[in-house]
């Protein structure tokens, strides 16, 4: 199945296109829960799972911070492994947020470690050019491709203006439509999505028009200053073709009783906001 | 020690600034050592051993690509730190090609990730932004920005440009020249280094006047066509400041003999060649 298709199933599923980020990190884990461990890596599986589990009826997707799992070396990666397989068989559409960005045989093995997961997408880097991007696609894996980040220095590169009048950010952008333009699902949007923070909406509105059929995955709403009107920028014409991803505000969520409940309560509450935004 | 002055070090004793790249691919592995393992990872394990042994007298540094351990997972990874641990206990300045680039906590996991290795360097992605470079010097790992490099389609994006003038290539050479500035060794060089494809001289020259303190991690000499005059083009007024890299013209390299014999000997005719161009 499509990539577009299958996170298209979800998101009716479960009313609306949001993502948990699980950016797990030791010291910021429910004080109770790292009492219980003395391994790092088991309190972060515990947390994994009580997130997953806590965020399954109000999100079609979860995106893995691959970094917080590497840290630990080989252990962390088998980790990582299992929480993909385990998400995946809950119903999630899984992304593992990597960004790599290789070429030829050494992107294919990308594809190949990324695709041995379990996952369903990654995210990936452009600047080599397109040949770092389709061996994940070839893999049978979909991919975001970095366009528009939504970190305060991304402007120090990707806001820089082309003599041709685009700016870094929009030249990416044609190289993502370009790739993704054979490869659609039935729902009408391709398999190759792009990163777009939700933090500029003009230029969202402009990276939009360039990349008609892509699903922007979107960091930034809410904790990053994105508003309402930012998300609306990033829409197709048929009001869809966006993953809003949120982390810590869900998966730190804060307030009073049990740390799951206010996990799950986040995730209900970004659902219904998404839910009025897009709908 | 500065990373700059620990490889002007290593080079001095070998006697040319070269790199092997050790890219092991299963199925590209020597046919015998192959036939001696039924797991894959006891056969790379093995062909990384011999290739350090056999190149240990003629090359400083080593190059590890992460992609080719990454593959098999979380075992993959375990066995890259124990070769990297490995190297740089025979004497090589080891570089992780792990091409990581994102931003915040995530990229001081990965910095985190491969400081636990024991690797003296990374390759990293500046997409992001300067922020997702400095992480890592943080860490106390040096790094080799991604700015232009030797795949046929990198032009497709590093090579437009700007309505300034510069290229995206020449952009990101001026962030990595800043990042760098203040992060000099003894000998003069920055910790802060760029990859720079051999393949175009008259870029090179250009690459070369905006960092004139980096180190230059450079592919595609010989095999990818950079010849003698390009690696000339990207030396410093010292004539210093470049680390030839070459992967599969050295680890499979052809002949009779014994394979660690032929690697060895391409090494040995590697380090000959750069000499004769640097020195």
């Amino acid at each position: 199945m499509h990539f577009a298709d299958r996170l298209h199933h979800a998101t009716r599923r479960t009313g609306s296109p949001v993502c948990v980020g699980l950016d797990p990190v030791l010291e910021s884990l429910p004080a109770d829960l790292r009492a219980q461990h003395h391994d790092p890596l088991e309190a972060i599986a515990e947390f994994c799972r009580g997130v997953l589990h806590a965020t399954a009826p109000h999100a079609p997707a979860v995106k893995f911070q691959s970094a917080c799992f590497e840290r630990y070396g080989g252990r962390g990666v088998l980790l990582l492994e299992h929480l993909i397989t385990e998400a995946a068989s809950q119903g999630f559409v899984v992304v593992l947020d990597a960004k790599r960005g290789d070429i030829g045989i050494s992107a294919s093995h990308y594809a190949a470690s990324a695709k041995r997961t379990g996952a369903h997408a990654v995210t990936v880097s452009g600047y080599l050019g397109p040949s770092g991007v389709t061996p994940f696609l070839d893999a049978g894996l979909a991919a975001f491709v970095l366009v528009r980040t939504s970190n305060p220095d991304s402007d120090a590169v990707q806001a820089h203006t082309l003599a041709d009048g685009r700016t870094v950010a929009e030249m990416m952008a044609d190289h993502v439509a370009a790739l993704g333009a054979t490869r659609l699902g039935a729902c009408g949007l391709s398999d190759v999505g792009a990163v777009v923070g939700a933090t500029k909406s003009s230029e969202g509105r402009a990276l939009r028009a360039r990349m008609p059929t892509q699903v922007f995955l979107v960091p930034g709403y809410g904790a990053q200053g994105g508003t309402a009107e930012d998300i609306r920028a990033l829409l197709t014409a048929r009001r869809d073709g966006v993953l809003v991803t949120a982390s810590r505000s869900i998966i730190y969520a804060p307030g009073d009783g049990p740390w799951k409940d206010r996990v799950a309560a986040a995730a209900r509450q970004l659902n219904h906001d998404i839910a009025g935004i897009v709908g």
